[in-house]
């Protein structure tokens, strides 16, 4: 069951979810197949004007299925520590779990054709991948890429709903909190430090138990 | 399109794809909901004995889809370089891409009942996600997990269809693959060395150029 807790939305939380997106360099785009059956595919992507955007081959299995059905879920997610059960419990193996966050748009997918929106949309995921730059602006007016954006596909899906989970333990009490804090301190993986600073945004005990 | 020099099978490339769903903590589950549109959650999860098992609550949004249509895909993504368009060009931005492996399992979603079934997947999970052990052997008949058991659902995917994509340039020519390399180990990112040894394993032309 999905509990209200961890639920973050793009009215509310608009910054994190859009400040995630820009983070994760790539997510996996649901379809439904024409047969009904769910497809998944893995895809760099870029989060630009409330739109995913994503490029690929003009022909084949993906372009296929969005044609067939514009219905998408797009997400992606971050795994940021296991959680062994002895943090919490000597014996039982069930606290056992993960801290992650994840976002999932659910919308429409339309191949787009104007050159100048393709230009701008490819133009964003290298910014966004390629930040320290090294290649010519992406321009749909440069006769250089003119016939290269003839050749590739950009799909934009227009967000219907965008929900996020950031499971950072705030449905433990405090005792809890606490000793999963110590835990991942006394580990010390590389992300258990971002961990503890996640559980401490997130968790509404945190602070008490913590005293900052 | 999917190209065919990329693909792996669960025929041929069995070890190398249940060595790589071995070392993925969490995946995706693709599922379609009762309206028709694609549902997605990411899922920490256990490959044993040929089949995914995951287990959540026993009410809620997944269980309610599954319920409704058995179908189901499961996917494992891993990105291990992002290979900047000025590895292999210096003015154009179109060679920017992506290595990785993903791994995607089409089949039958079963909520499993049988508790020995249940306590044994778990255990496979715990297992894998929390090899230090530090808990207590989950076993069906230990009065301590009983109600544990009863109280959580296990759901086992049966593949169809298990298909991996190990993308490391094997589509590029023997000097492409050549600058990508030397890019890569002049970057010298935390998985860029990992990913020369993918490089030197998959692609056809690597070991001409690097004569190794």
């Amino acid at each position: 069951m999905r509990r209200r807790e961890f639920e973050m939305n793009d009215v509310e939380n608009r910054e994190e979810i859009e400040s995630f997106l820009q983070e994760m360099s790539f997510g996996f785009l649901g379809t439904v197949t024409p047969d009904g059956e769910p497809g998944m595919t893995p895809l760099n992507f870029v989060y630009t004007g409330g739109s995913v955007y994503f490029h690929g081959s003009r022909i084949g299995e993906k372009m296929t299925q969005l044609k067939a059905n514009e219905r998408v879920t797009f997400m992606a997610a971050k795994e940021y520590a296991i959680i062994p059960s002895y943090f919490t419990d000597p014996l039982m193996a069930c606290p056992a779990t993960a801290f992650f966050k994840s976002v999932r748009i659910a919308g429409r997918a339309t191949v787009v054709d104007d050159p100048h929106e393709k230009a701008a949309a490819l133009e964003a995921l290298m910014r966004k991948l390629q930040p320290e730059g090294g290649y010519k602006t992406i321009d749909a007016d440069d006769p250089d890429y003119v016939p290269r954006l003839k050749g590739v596909a950009v799909v934009r899906i227009d967000a219907d709903r965008i929900t996020g989970k950031f499971k950072f333990g705030q449905n433990a009490k405090p005792d809890m909190i606490a000793a999963i804090t110590d835990g991942l301190a006394n580990r010390g993986l590389p992300q258990d430090a971002e961990t503890i600073e996640l559980m401490k945004q997130y968790c509404p005990h945190h602070k008490q138990v913590i005293g900052d």
